[in-house]
């Protein structure tokens, strides 16, 4: 086997040179970490399946070994189609419900690797590699520029069509607010019942936070059919709707 | 792109040839469905991390598409080192805790595919791509001859020397009882606090059934610090314990 390997290598190496071609065709091809986290011998598409699953916990950010490989799998065609799994699931599900007809149905989103992606601003600062940086984020949010992801921006399309309505539900600041309303819209987010930002004066954890904030949604009489984020904390806890949906984020971890 | 595939398929093939290896070597690289679920374009990959990540849910089969997928993972490197990633995480998790020292501590372990593997069983069914044969699957489970999970026996080898006692919890019948005993101990599970087998009489889902008998475990004094299954039906529900971990199985779905 080890043999082999090298041989592939090799010959993978001399076609790469020889056409010159990008190193897009690497993408998901295993790579196994060399020092640093993860563990000699584990390898990165491993770590990634761990976090996706709620395994890895409370990490702080992308193994050293492994930036390269969370680059590649979230600049490649790997991200997108994992994302549109998720969302073709979700659809399917919006499709089978039988709505109260009512107006209370509401589908919750988290916003940041969810509705809007920052992944030009993580695409130029190690892909979670690097340690995160407060300021240099801030100033990137405050561009108004965040695209959209492509597969959640077709789901709400059909959520809206379908007459469920939306409430947003993220870990901004409320001093986010006008920025995060121009961004939205921008990109084609055009309507919504709620768009709820944190308080400054709210330090629980976003588990806790988000929890909180849904159980208001539903004492206020609506009905939470759908709820979808990247980040387990936007999907455990209470409260958490009849139906949850975790698109992929192996950048960064939200407790 | 294209090209450059068909070279390195046919240099694979041709090293194959020769060598006279094993299919072992395409292990992971990625399948496109060609019909049938999922849909045209999705890709198996995406499949399997959208059922990891508890996305879709309440599926019969693996999708025809994906079946020779799904085997090439069971029985390559990547399931082993996806599991590995989960248990290591695991073993520093319960070498970080502070146990009570009244031997009341207890970690939860699912049994079929979480300490004990069915793949022998499945290797010769269609890797869970076949429809579920109950006759066939109780006959393979009465011959006692199910392997240990390497990484699991390794993880319950490590808790037992600190300490913390072992329940398992197995959606498994009653009537099974003497041959788990048997095949438990034949590969290594020597010891065990509790050994909780369903009854005949009890007919709730996996979810609430072992949410249930959780339940009684905390009620009898002890302290579940660890939660371990295949299913996110052993880890979600109530009395769930401190922590869970889940490890990878894309053949088959209890709910």
């Amino acid at each position: 086997m080890g043999r082999v390997a090298l041989l592939l290598f090799l010959f993978a190496l001399t076609v790469e040179l020889s056409l010159g071609i990008s190193h897009e065709i690497h993408l998901l091809r295993p790579r196994l970490a060399s020092g640093g986290h993860p563990a000699s011998g584990l390898s990165c598409p491993s770590w990634r399946l761990a976090v996706e699953t709620n395994n890895i916990i409370n990490w702080d950010t992308v193994p050293q070994a492994c930036e390269s490989y969370v680059g590649h799998y979230m600049l490649g065609h790997q991200y997108r189609q994992d994302s549109r799994v998720v969302v073709y699931e979700a659809i399917a599900y919006a499709e089978s419900l039988k709505l109260g007809g009512d107006g209370k149905d509401v589908w919750v989103f988290d916003i940041d690797e969810t509705t809007l992606s920052n992944l030009p601003y993580y695409a130029e600062n190690g892909f979670g590699a690097e340690v995160f940086n407060s300021t240099s984020f801030n100033e990137w949010v405050m561009k108004g520029k965040a695209p959209a992801l492509p597969e959640s921006l077709k789901l709400y399309n059909k959520l809206v069509s379908l007459g469920i309505k939306i409430v947003f539900l993220t870990g901004k600041g409320e001093d986010e607010r006008n920025v995060t309303v121009a961004n939205l819209k921008k990109v084609g987010y055009h309507t919504w019942e709620k768009l709820i930002l944190r308080k400054s004066s709210d330090e629980s954890t976003a588990l806790v936070y988000k929890s909180n904030q849904r159980k208001k949604v539903e004492e206020s009489g609506y009905k939470i059919v759908g709820n979808m984020g990247d980040q387990w904390s936007d999907i455990l806890g209470t409260n958490r709707g009849n139906r949850t949906f975790k698109l992929p984020d192996p950048m960064y971890y939200i407790a």
